[in-house]
């Protein structure tokens, strides 16, 4: 695609991965590493690879004088050298020497965020002594974080000082590396956004996702993160005002501490593909590899970046990890071979426990497939591949079925019957116009949130919990008019359908919350063919159940057949 | 994933990408190819490739010892040697070489086919004379297909011979081959449909494609098929039935015609990767080559193989061939790396003109979409990506709005004037149940086929078309009661609402077809988070139109404001 030669400081699973997207774009790769099989040199079959690690000043100039543009795989590398480079030869560094110079110093980098303004957790530099490490804990309180300021990487380099007698002990984990302390930051979850930074430094965010780590290893990326929308946007806003403090072009993977409270802290940033951006391979058409090959070579990006597959993806990314036993990790990636939707990527490094050695992506139309799958895949559930459960009740809810009063159940009971018969996960509340009001507005606002597709409303007399309803929500409402003890139910019926211009209710007949839930059905039906096909089939039982009368009619004759109507 | 070793018949872009999905599984492949840079050796970093031709049997022995498993990327090959090679040295050839030798001469492969019961067009064997020629002529009609037996591929060895003048140019043409002759065949469109074959003898069918082919070189293909499910289904059981007659797993490009009357004929089979199977790459999880390299070593299938990503994924494949200026084609590239959802794959090929150098990939929620991403990857659109178009007119309509009777239309038109607000593709139509039944019959039963997903129906008086149309369909259907000359609309309300348990119709206020059009957008907001946020904007509008409003009364007092209203 371009002339350009890159040049990859390290040739592990990150570098092999970008190899992968630049082979596809015909962009020739160079690597640097140790010895002749690593993983990036795997799949690359060129005779300019240099064998030598990415931390050496001779073997970095070597490589630039093969290359237009050096990228690294891992930061941790000898900035100085690359500056130096840089300046003899002219080669494009990306990300930038000095972006990598500030990030590879976790303290420096916090400095250097909050100088730009970003919400990171306070943090201070501190001397390797008791004394300065009991005036942090005066200072911050306990527990606190005390961090390696570099070559820190999955949680290597980190200790938890939960109490002054912990102090000795800090001090002997975190022997002989520059030291800093981070006020503790009592996080609800975990979140990432990759952000990529073009040539002349447009920034366009992923998705964010939810990393849930074990033993201080990125473990399983929920993509999206299972939180609100609003907590999702305000996270990809804030990766890309982290991104935009430093310079150079490239991927950035973006960490953040989600609070309690919904305040996001920036608490890492890598400045190259990510662990939990590997789910792009498959949610996304253009990878988190892709986008960091096309931007440090100056390549057109899409104008639409982020954009998943469709809005209706939904991904886990599962790390696979050396088993105990040699080869003990294939068991899983075999199952996930035979799980629909699954996709296995492997590294090509030899076995060792803890190692990783490759990932597994699972993509679908909902989260609560990919956990099924995923459940399927880690040996949890011997559900056949848990490709499809009948058990609406662990799903989330697709339908809400509301009603002003307990006095409506034995009205609205029949459109339960009908959601559970079609394996709609639905729920079913009471909610009042006129008694919880503030209940009513909470649930129409937060029911897109919460990934109901459709609600239906049951009222009586006046009747105006479908109306108000469909103000508060951009859903599609439908109202079934309760028949109450007077009016025969007019009153109801008129309440619900005449409402103004501007506010729709889908208004059933009076007391007919069957054809409110079949209505609610063939709503999912037109976008999920999975209900479309079950409406059919209802509709087609419906005429068969017909055409059975009617033969029974035309050979009994009516008499006998209204007689025997009428004797059950 | 596996310790089987893959040796791999040729070296061109199907091996290259055949190696790629290899790589990702760690499954250890060799190439048999002429050079030391063929597509497939660039991105395989291991000193056992073979250089040489994968027609000569002393390299394909030579490849047999290193390998456990040999495979073709191209069916051209000495199947002897294979037979003679798989005797000797136990390898396992996937599929296997009596599959080869049938499929390599096309004639053979018809004969097999029509034993099998498979549907191709009816074909002779016929010397290279004029006196054969002119028979075939006679028996078949003209035009036919003259064909040659073997070497053949995109459309080279194939002539139309239109009358009994054309034969001395036909074997003029086909010089020193061995030829049949083939029933003309006159196609609407050309299908095809990967299927891979475990070794197990099971049989998974992806979805049903369109190819269109350009100077008798595949160009482009819609995937899945723009034609009926019925016709997609059907495709499908007759390329797994094609399958099935062979031995040997791997997967195989089926090649059909769909004749006007709606008869499918196999029109030839590739066993191995195919042009038409390129799209599997983004829009299914599992790709053709991922497909090929697990049916070959044995490994889990997918149960639900031929899932593509999402059931709303469609997918357009554009070969990227060579300009005539050097590089030329690079064009189409950058302007697919601009665009949305589009990828690019080069094979790492030298240019030359009319060369296949790689392939585009557009994947999109509709195939409208991926139609105007093509025209502007093309050239021939200089929208920016086509990304988002206003132009609803062009794009497939997700809602039909249907009235009884143009009397309806003044009171129908403010749905329509919606619809054009929120840029919702819709239809608009009289169909009446009452005088033209059969057509509302068909109306609605074609509805759901063509990707409407719900349809507004208004009607007065008994006011039976919403009804009768819900009757009728799968979808949710909106009913607009028009208010008639007596009883106020009352009488068109109870008809359209006061449906039997059964049949729901979501039911608006007498003549407001605003609302059945919000409703409609509503009900489209449910998946499609587009018009979810568009609608939450208009309430939001309406809200500020209030306010506006509001605060004019109490600034100017209720008298004031009255007078200033009633001069409008």
């Amino acid at each position: 695609m371009d002339s350009k030669v890159v040049g990859i400081l390290g040739g592990g699973q990150l570098g092999r991965m970008l190899v992968e997207a630049a082979n596809r774009l015909n962009i020739k790769t160079v690597i640097l590493e140790e010895g002749t099989s690593a993983p990036a040199k795997q799949i690359n079959a060129v005779s300019e690879h240099i064998n030598g690690s990415f931390t050496d000043p001779v073997k970095i100039r070597e490589l630039a004088k093969k290359c237009d543009v050096l990228t690294v795989e891992i930061e941790h590398v000898d900035t100085d050298a690359l500056k130096a480079v840089q300046k003899d030869t002219g080669v494009e560094i990306h990300p930038s020497p000095d972006t990598l110079a500030i990030i590879k110093d976790k303290y420096s980098q916090k400095q250097h965020l909050a100088r730009g303004h970003i919400a990171v957790a306070e943090s201070v530099s501190v001397d390797a002594t008791e004394c300065a490490l009991l005036s942090v804990g005066d200072k911050f309180g306990y527990p606190y974080m005390l961090k390696s300021r570099t070559l820190a990487y999955d949680g290597r380099g980190n200790f938890v000082v939960k109490s002054k007698s912990d102090v000795k002990e800090a001090l002997e984990a975190l022997r002989d590396v520059p030291l800093y302390a981070e006020r503790w930051a009592p996080f609800a979850k975990e979140l990432a956004v990759m952000v990529v930074r073009s040539i002349n430094g447009q920034v366009f965010a992923y998705s964010t996702v939810e990393t849930v780590q074990k033993d201080n290893i990125c473990h399983i990326v929920y993509a999206p993160a299972r939180v609100s929308d609003s907590t999702r946007a305000k996270a990809q806003i804030l990766a890309k005002d982290a991104v935009s403090t430093f310079t150079g072009a490239g991927i950035f993977g973006v960490e953040m501490f989600l609070l309690p409270d919904g305040q996001l802290l920036v608490n890492e940033i890598a400045p190259r593909p990510h662990n939990s951006g590997h789910y792009t391979i498959d949610a996304c058409v253009t990878s988190q590899f892709e986008a960091h090959i096309r931007a440090i070579t100056g390549l057109p990006m899409p104008n639409n970046f982020a954009s998943l597959s469709t809005p209706n993806t939904h991904a886990i990314m599962l790390n696979v990890l050396g088993a105990d036993k040699p080869n003990g990790e294939l068991e899983i990636c075999t199952r996930a071979l035979s799980t629909p939707n699954a996709s296995v990527y492997l590294y090509g490094k030899t076995t060792r426990p803890g190692r990783k050695m490759g990932h597994i992506n699972i993509v679908s139309e909902s989260m609560s497939d990919c956990e099924r799958k995923l459940a399927y895949i880690r040996g949890e559930a011997s559900d056949v591949a848990g490709a499809t459960s009948t058990d609406t009740k662990s799903e989330q809810p697709l339908v809400g079925v509301i009603m002003g009063s307990d006095s409506d159940l034995p009205v609205m009971a029949a459109a339960c019957d009908i959601l559970k018969d079609f394996n709609v996960p639905f729920e079913v509340t009471i909610v009042s116009a006129h008694r919880t009001p503030q209940r009513m507005a909470n649930y129409a606002i937060e029911a897109p949130k919460r990934g109901i597709r459709c609600i239906i409303a049951g009222a009586g007399g006046a009747a105006h919990l479908p109306g108000m309803v469909a103000a508060m929500t951009p859903l599609p409402v439908i109202g079934v008019p309760v028949k109450a003890h007077i009016l025969d139910g007019v009153d109801s019926l008129y309440s619900i359908v005449q409402m103004p211009r501007g506010v729709p209710v889908a208004t059933v007949a009076i007391n007919n919350s069957t054809n409110a839930a079949l209505l609610a059905v063939r709503i999912l039906g037109a976008y999920d063919p999975k209900y479309l096909t079950a409406m059919e089939k209802y509709q087609s039982d419906m005429e068969d159940g017909v055409l059975v009368k009617a033969e029974k009619l035309e050979a009994e004759g009516y008499e006998e057949y209204l007689k025997n109507k009428n004797k059950k």
